[in-house]
């Protein structure tokens, strides 16, 4: 099966996939992306994902390169063209090519460019028995509510967690403040079982899994709240976990090799992933153990 | 003139010159870059650029994709195929191409893109008689201090700058402090005579410019203090001026629409500008009266 990319109006075979060295992308960081997951090649929350990317075009003022409705149409070709079932597009958008100044180009065509893989499914055994994470400074620019290609903190910090064999790194503002993960959203279990995570504002990313999962959880009969938790709020928690598009809802056993709680997965987050994976077999047709 | 980039081993067209979709730097803003001027084909303080490009890639923990001595040959041989006397040499180095993973790839080729263009000199009225800059939120990660291509943040700032009719936009921290301009260093100069800047700290860019022209100051017995300024000092200043590459010392004569001190081009930033005219002149036999 040959690996099919979408670059700026070609199919073309991804390893000869390419953008111009002037591509304000690849010279500023100039561009937004979406990771949307897809299962029996059904997009997972898309209509929400294609929210949120113009949300975050809107808020750097790049023109969307498509309607959405033929940006669906490509990605459908897309996946097909891929002949993959489950997986994840990756989307990036920049504000195009132009002599490098800082400053936005009179004229400039926004670049689009779309790849296929595999989905990022956590291990069985880390969907069970939960993952450790670390914690990091916060080093993030002051827009993280816009899904921008500017990462380099996000990937500092994700480095550390991997050099530490952590799945994911926790980030701390210097207040104490705990912000998200470098690639996901973050939550603590209080013991009163309430979920606590921090309010989708501009010092987070307001993850689509974080949103539904919110939601679920509250039609559940499950408490949110969201409000930034710290170091000491970690230590009183019960459960702890992870959301993000790959990985869904992933337990948290130990920050810092501090066990959370007993140090076993608990009820709630049982619980939430129950209450998601319905919500992908509802959506999709997908069920976890299609896999296996 | 046909004009040339060099892209990882080969020299091409510039319309031509691309990288893969997959390139790091495209997908997370994971590299660095410099800009360095050059005279008569002479590059100025290319080894003050060099060791800045060597900290940027060791802070990173990329690898230098060849070694000093091989990249000033590159680089001569690019400024000859491009057949320009003056002007600038854009280099960028990302972490290379690798399936997207935010953590460091176990392996990864560094991509190495350089382009030679005109001298971006400020017009001869901006020279003379100062130019306005606008003030801006500082928006941007913890680590300024490393070169690198995570520059969202600049463009959003240095955008507003131009939409604003002013040059640069002067970046002010919640606390008040200012720390550089979106693209340029900062100063203004105290009624005592005391040219004031931010330390070259994680807050900002240690500029080269602004490393050699605090020194040729220094040398001339003016005083340099570095230590961050707000607005008060801003609006007590008798003179403010920014510095960079490209423009080398430019005076700033409005911030936010009021006079810096007379709203005049003062002694001190003349006497700057020549003594770095000086300065470009011994390194490169070039002056500013051979572009007229």
């Amino acid at each position: 099966m040959a690996r099919v990319a979408y670059v700026n109006g070609s199919y073309v075979h991804h390893a000869h996939g390419a953008v111009h060295i002037e591509d304000r992308g690849y010279q500023f960081s100039d561009g937004i992306y979406e990771y949307i997951a897809f299962y029996h090649r059904r997009l997972l929350d898309g209509e929400l994902h294609f929210q949120r990317l113009e949300r975050s075009l809107a808020e750097l003022s790049i023109a969307a390169p498509m309607s959405r409705k033929a940006l669906g149409l490509v990605i459908a070709q897309l996946i097909a063209r891929n002949e993959r079932e489950h997986g994840g597009l990756y989307l990036q958008i920049s504000r195009g090519v132009a002599r490098r100044d800082h400053a936005f180009p009179k004229q400039a065509r926004p670049s689009l460019v779309m790849t296929v893989g595999a989905a990022k499914f956590p291990k069985p055994d880390e969907v069970k028995h939960g993952v450790s994470v670390i914690t990091q400074p916060e080093q993030r620019w002051a827009r993280r509510d816009i899904k921008s290609i500017s990462l380099l903190a996000n990937v500092l910090a994700k480095q550390q967690a991997s050099a530490s064999g952590a799945r994911e790194a926790w980030l701390v503002e210097q207040d104490g403040k705990m912000t998200e993960g470098a690639v996901s959203n973050s939550y603590i279990v209080s013991a009163q079982g309430d979920i606590i995570t921090h309010p989708a504002d501009q010092n987070i990313l307001g993850g689509i899994t974080r949103d539904v999962l919110l939601r679920l959880a509250a039609n559940d009969g499950l408490k949110v709240c969201e409000r930034p938790f710290n170091l000491d709020d970690v230590a009183a928690a019960t459960e702890a976990f992870i959301t993000s598009t790959s990985i869904n809802v992933l337990p948290v056993v130990r920050v810092d090799g501090k066990p959370v709680g007993t140090g076993k997965v608990g009820d709630i987050t049982r619980r939430l992933q129950r209450l998601y994976d319905t919500h992908v077999f509802e959506q999709t047709g997908f069920k976890r153990d299609d896999l296996n």
